[in-house]
């Protein structure tokens, strides 16, 4: 027999014990934030229809979709054909973001509160090549205020991550924020046809990865002449200058303007949040996804490719999935992003792992009285592991260092009938006698 | 243009804020229980390699399989050659249960510690006809030790999930037990050829859904005689009176008496743990999945029709990774059984969820002050949520009572150049103001 590969799929991990200590921990900071915002949680399912995903993320997102194979007579049917493609063969995929299941809820469940406030931490799927730091399986963490289009909506997002990262201890990230009318108006003065749009800001959001040069050449590949590329970025570079907004904002009455207001207004409120002095306009901030239509957010640390999270305004999306239009805004944390520079920079407190003390087994106590033992340190609230064989002690004591239990406890006959027991502190070596009872209270 | 579904695919369901509310508080629980058993959290990928999964679960779990189509290039090639099966257009699957990733985990770490004590508590899919409490998603909670032969591991297990089920304050569910080795010597008693065991144990796991003359005539159809499939059932019936397993236990040196010994064993180190009381011998017992080979476990509560989890030891499935072979024994309970029969009986505490303040707006309140006041209270460890238009204030407080936030905070020009706040209960209507720095300490 062939041995089956034991890894993980490609760009899939396993998560063991100390990983998962340091992922609960971040994850937990986020989920404190987010409620003290009044944000409430929601989960979806892995799997949803491919009618709900399809034709959401624009066609770079659909190609990384994850399809699931029809089963049995639908896939026998399917076959049969000699012809079937892709959409023949599937009509379930996994999730790909968390905003899309979100508008597919809100538009689901009409007795949400008018204004749905939740957030969300899930893994999703993206058939992504795999490369350092990028996944095919990794972890988001959404807020999303729905039902709305006031700018403190905008404001609290921005603040909620902003704390979430100041809590967990980062000092030096900024929010860039960009608005999506704003840059429309930009790429319509540049002479780049309206249709173009949606192309031309998918060349321009790899800027932070190809570079000018890449930009304006991706521009060209997608049709867009060589004097409106060089237009383009003239006019975005020359959005940098000081006072570029407030002018914008006075200059007429067209999207633009009202982009730059709306700008304006989000940097001014989030002076009086915790997002504080974090957010940046950058009029090249283009997001990659084709679903946003007001501001746009991206969080980045110095020596970091890439962002820690990012988000903004859809208030079209929800609409289509019901008739009704209902506009939100949100904001993503990347969760292997934020491991990733944390694990870099040390930033982690001490975590607790595995348990603390191992009852060790000896040749005159038997199987019985280690399990009433053990069971009367958990009763205590300790975390404890029993030896499960018969082993010498020094295999024992071995084993209890390799598992990083604090102590190992000895349960020889003498302890066992004065209801004692000796703890050997592994760090120190040191070993007391003690009644069992009062374990708990003396550490 | 035609309206999407708003609906979650079949089988699959959204869980809200109540939901999850329930949801982690029985996952918190579990939790704790494990780890105060020395057990260290693990979490594997949605997918696996189809290598991984196929030829584990038996033909019936092979077929539930969800199975993930391939993309671009590969399934172009797939297809070109007009006859492309299952096989040919997929190689990856979801995670069909936790007990196959642990095995793979185990064989491909070899720096785990001898004894890995690990619990997982994560989703897992199978394309299985939906029907009233089955799933296409839905979540086990697993512990396993590997690398022990040693009963006290099979105890522990049994242990770990009585206490979880204890703490959740189910009083009256019942373990039952059986032994593969026992059950196939029973098999070979009533005649049926060892190479119809497998098939024949799918039929028996099908008992309690469809009876004894259910059993019978699958055997039948399952290619086995009648006057056997009888005499197994027979064979059954006489195992359940008094001081069966103690005679077995002592007649020859067979898997039969091997098997009895072992669970006359595990049924006497149960006594010593909090599993006490709830362990039951069901010769009956048999367990659709065909890696089990020793003890065999399976929780039922009365009035539930089916398991709340099952497990049981299975030596071989490691070793199908490996050449090292690595014995293992476990037990998964089912999460969403669990929040059932907890729901019919309102074992439920009272669950917090949500803001516990709205901080409504006034005209004469900039929307900076109000973010501000939202941050101050927020600081304080509260969970508030700002109301983000200017609206009525009787239609700010009737959207409090929708979110059922406990207090609604009224900042007018008066308070907020106070820095005092009026709170009003919304439950009782009573309100009184106070400074703003002391809402926290005063609720």
């Amino acid at each position: 027999m062939t041995q089956i590969s034991t890894k993980p799929p490609s760009g899939m991990r396993d998560y063991l014990a100390a990983d998962l200590a340091r992922r609960r921990f971040v994850i937990g900071v986020i989920q404190s934030v987010y409620e003290s915002f009044g944000f409430v949680p929601l989960e979806t399912p892995a799997i949803e229809n491919l009618s709900t995903l399809l034709g959401k993320y624009g066609p770079e997102g659909d190609q990384l979709l994850y399809r699931l194979l029809h089963r049995r007579e639908k896939l026998a049917r399917a076959l049969e054909t000699g012809s079937a493609g892709e959409l023949d063969l599937s009509d379930e995929g996994l999730r790909y973001d968390l905003t899309v299941p979100l508008a597919r809820v809100v538009a689901n469940y009409r007795d949400l509160p008018a204004f749905y406030k939740r957030y969300q931490i899930q893994p999703v799927w993206r058939a992504d090549r795999p490369a350092k730091g990028r996944f095919r399986e990794f972890y988001q963490c959404d807020v999303d205020v729905t039902g709305t289009t006031s700018s403190v909506a905008d404001a609290e997002v921005c603040a909620a991550v902003a704390l979430v990262l100041q809590r967990l201890g980062f000092g030096d990230f900024t929010i860039h924020v960009n608005h999506r009318e704003l840059l429309s108006a930009l790429v319509q003065d540049a002479g780049i046809a309206a249709e173009s749009e949606g192309t031309a800001l998918i060349a321009l959001d790899k800027l932070d990865k190809i570079g000018r040069e890449g930009v304006l050449k991706e521009l060209g590949e997608r049709g867009i002449d060589a004097s409106r590329g060089e237009a383009l970025m003239a006019g975005l570079e020359s959005a940098k200058s000081a006072g570029f907004l407030e002018a914008r904002a006075t200059r007429g009455e067209d999207s633009g303007a009202r982009g730059a207001r709306a700008l304006l207004e989000l940097l001014s409120l989030a002076e009086d949040t915790p997002a504080r002095g974090t957010l940046r306009f950058s009029p090249e901030l283009a997001r990659g996804l084709s679903y946003y239509t007001g501001p746009i957010f991206e969080i980045t640390v110095p020596q970091l490719a890439g962002s820690l999270g990012g988000g903004g305004r859809y208030d079209g999306l929800i609409g289509m999935f019901t008739k009704q239009k209902i506009p939100a805004v949100g904001f993503s944390l990347g969760l292997e992003r934020i491991l990733l520079v944390m694990e870099e920079r040390a930033m982690f407190p001490e975590l607790a792992i595995g348990p603390q003390i191992l009852v060790c087994r000896f040749p005159d106590v038997s199987a019985a009285e280690s399990l009433r033992a053990a069971s009367e340190l958990r009763a205590q609230g300790l975390r404890v592991e029993l030896y499960p064989e018969a082993d010498k002690l020094g295999k024992q004591l071995a084993y209890a260092s390799t598992i990083r239990a604090q102590f190992a406890a000895v349960l020889g006959r003498a302890e066992i009938d004065a209801g004692s027991i000796a703890l050997k502190n592994l760090a120190t070596g040191e070993q007391r006698t003690l009644p069992i009872r009062e374990v708990r209270a003396s550490m």
